[in-house]
């Protein structure tokens, strides 16, 4: 080795090194609030969500986890993170109970015979092939249908007529979804051979809202179904008739006690830590009515599009964006977190989008980080959207990304605008055309500067978090 | 017989005649005008319109022509009409052809298979039970169909995908109407073997919008259905792609050569010339899916209501309502011409209410009658319910009075608002919740005081024409 060479080897050497070291260092306060403001503005301008949401709901449609479309949006989905410029892709397949619509047919057998819209709920029993008829049963309210006594409804079948209110309402989803969830063995527990649920849904559109249910142990799994709210309408309108009423419905759901769905992975890694996640997320899979698109296209689109945009500011940590397969019957999050329990405490920080396709209204950080400079520069970042930065500490982050909670992983909330959410949600209605492009831009822009925020940042949501 | 007795006798005799000459007179211009504004607002405070709406819609339900809902739709009617005090109640049967929907499903079956939402059309012919699956071909307008070259379509299936615009476009109904009627001929001219129709709606729900077609003569009969607005939007975004699109569908309705449906009437007989008839009619018949509130239950109330309201007021002239039974297959009009052309003389005039449950924007009188001093105070009466008097000649009243025309029956056209009519017309979505009680009455009073304006008036219509 001449002196030449060795001098201008460690040339090179010090300047790897020197380069190394400022790859190593977050960016300065100024550069990241101008590197989210460009993101933020960039994604404004066209975030590339509206596009991803499209391919999905157009090429793959309805998705329910354990249905044959579910292998073919894992296939999408693995194909469209790679041609996005994400690394490590892959599927990580699980094993879950899975259900499907199949015939769903309803009618008023007697006194006024007349058919009647209805679906079933994820996870209930198929009736016989022939169906079920009996008299119905009407209750305005939950609290009245726990209110019957013991074996009143031997035989029947009971309806749950109560509207949902409005999303902040003391009946929003919240309450409402104990309803869908319990309303069958309540039934069942006084006798009652079916269970009918005015759809949870904020309009009156002639069109049944799906929702998974559960039985309680010991109890008679009866069918479940959902009306729609104007054939809800109908029936409390014929009972106030005065006499008996006959239904008869008819489910044949597929069952199927193990199927395969897969949690679908793409990373940017990170350009100096890269062991520490990022992780966003959204879910891949649906009910069978309509094409997904509010429920979740959108929440991957958003996932996808913001940790690309993101991504292309190569921050310190790595980005993980996970597309979850079985959100809607609650079995993907558990999965994951049983399949990462141990590598989790990489994962500084976890968020989901599931609220539709609007933009966001607030966002909420780990208890004891709002106030951490980055996240102050964070939020004064997101006002122009709109977005406030809710001082309530988030505690959870979505129905997946919230079973990462019991292994300490921190959650991040991004609550979207959701008025007519509950219109759409789960029902046939659940198509692209209801999303406004510019609105699910809006909605990238905001996960896209905070995804950039954090990864860039050295926050430790963990050691942030104040001492219970 | 004493001369106290013979005079008390000429004294009552006197009496009795002045008073049958004073019934046989029309009310004075001033009094008809206070009796108008009364009919006007006791409509406008209830008019009962909306009571009996419900009642059919909710006792009865869909009612096609042809099934046994219409027979139960006869008889609601004959017990309503007795009920509300009309005289000479009774149904008149007739022979139709009658269709009604089945089995009606659908679905992508390649490069994206997914299920999409339809409804046939109605007169069209089944499937095979098995259901029809080929290639599409799309057509983005009724024009670029009739373009296509012969034999271009051998073994496809055409969708045709153009917009119905607004009520007062160029592709309103009056215009698209024509699509539904023709193109699954204009289709199979071509070699088509099935012909989809993106739904004649104003909105984009997914819902299908039923309606009826017909089969040119001389052309294969091929399957013809309606796609919801969003699954047109779907196959062309599938288009786009530019691969081959295969869709199967199976269409399994009910077709009868022969069956019974009923004109159903009842009048209220006039106290001095009961020979000349006001006719006022709706539609008893509906399509399948919905429960038929605005098409054509409202029609069917407003015109009972007002007969009622106008009927309180004995005027001069008999007041008939006709419920027809099989308007949307075009089979009631002709049959009533028909059974009546030796008596249509004595119809004064005949009006039809069918095109939902709002407001009367405009009314329209035979030709030459405009400036009767009795639709000049009528106009009056009407301004206050924001009814204007167009002053083109009425020459149509609607589908089944039109066909009273040849027998030279003058036509009353009572125009409604209808912005949002083709959001639910001929789908699921027409149910009572859609009706506006307020509206409707303001409806029916604008009936109820043109009805007994001109039953009460002395104006010859068919003298008032001019000589063409």
């Amino acid at each position: 080795m001449t002196r030449n060479l060795v001098r201008a080897f460690a040339a090179a050497l010090a300047f790897f090194f020197a380069g190394d070291a400022l790859a190593q260092a977050p960016a300065s306060p100024d550069a990241m609030a101008q590197t989210e403001a460009r993101l933020r503005d960039r994604g404004l301008s066209g975030s590339g969500a509206y596009e991803i949401l499209e391919s999905l709901t157009t090429e793959v449609g309805p998705r329910p986890a354990g249905s044959p479309a579910i292998a073919r949006a894992k296939d999408w989905a693995l194909a469209k993170l790679t041609s996005l410029g994400f690394s490590n892709v892959h599927a990580e397949p699980f094993t879950i109970w899975a259900w499907f619509k199949g015939v769903e047919t309803a009618e008023v057998t007697a006194p006024f015979p007349q058919p009647m819209v209805i679906t079933g709920l994820g996870g209930s029993v198929a009736t016989p092939p022939g169906g079920i008829e009996a008299e119905i049963v009407l209750f305005p309210t939950f609290e009245a249908l726990q209110a019957a006594p013991m074996g009143s409804l031997t035989g029947r079948i009971a309806v749950l007529t109560e509207h949902m209110g409005s999303n902040e309402s003391a009946t929003g989803y919240g309450a409402a979804n104990k309803w869908r969830r319990k309303g069958a063995s309540e039934a069942a527990r006084r006798g009652a051979i079916g269970f009918m649920l005015r759809s949870l849904a904020t309009n009156n559109v002639r069109q049944p809202h799906s929702g998974a249910m559960n039985y309680d142990e010991g109890v008679a799994k009866v069918p479940a179904v959902a009306l729609s709210g104007p054939d809800a309408d109908q029936l409390e309108r014929m009972a106030r008739r005065g006499k008996p009423i006959r239904v008869k419905f008819t489910l044949l759901p597929t069952y199927l006690p193990e199927a395969t769905t897969w949690n679908v992975v793409g990373e940017i890694p990170g350009r100096a830590a890269p062991d520490e996640v990022v992780l966003v997320s959204g879910h891949l899979d649906s009910w069978g009515l309509g094409t997904g698109a509010i429920d979740d296209g959108a929440g991957d689109a958003i996932a996808m599009a913001a940790a690309r945009l993101a991504g292309e500011r190569k921050p310190r940590r790595t980005i993980r964006v996970v597309l979850w397969g079985a959100e809607e019957t609650d079995q993907a999050g558990g999965a994951y977190a049983k399949a990462h329990a141990a590598d989790a405490s990489r994962i500084v920080i976890a968020g989901e989008s599931d609220f539709g396709a609007q933009h966001v209204v607030y966002f909420q950080v780990p208890a004891g980080s709002a106030d951490h400079p980055a996240i102050r520069t964070l939020a004064e970042t997101l006002k122009p959207l709109g977005v406030a930065l809710n001082p309530e500490p988030s505690r959870y982050g979505g129905d997946d990304v919230g079973h990462l909670v019991p292994l300490g992983v921190p959650q991040l909330a991004m609550r979207q605008e959701g008025a007519h959410y509950f219109d759409i949600h789960h029902s046939a209605e659940d198509t692209l055309d209801k999303v406004d492009p510019a609105e699910l831009d809006k909605a990238a822009a905001a996960w896209a500067a905070t995804i950039y925020a954090i990864a860039e940042s050295g926050i430790d949501f963990r050691k942030a978090m104040p001492v219970k």
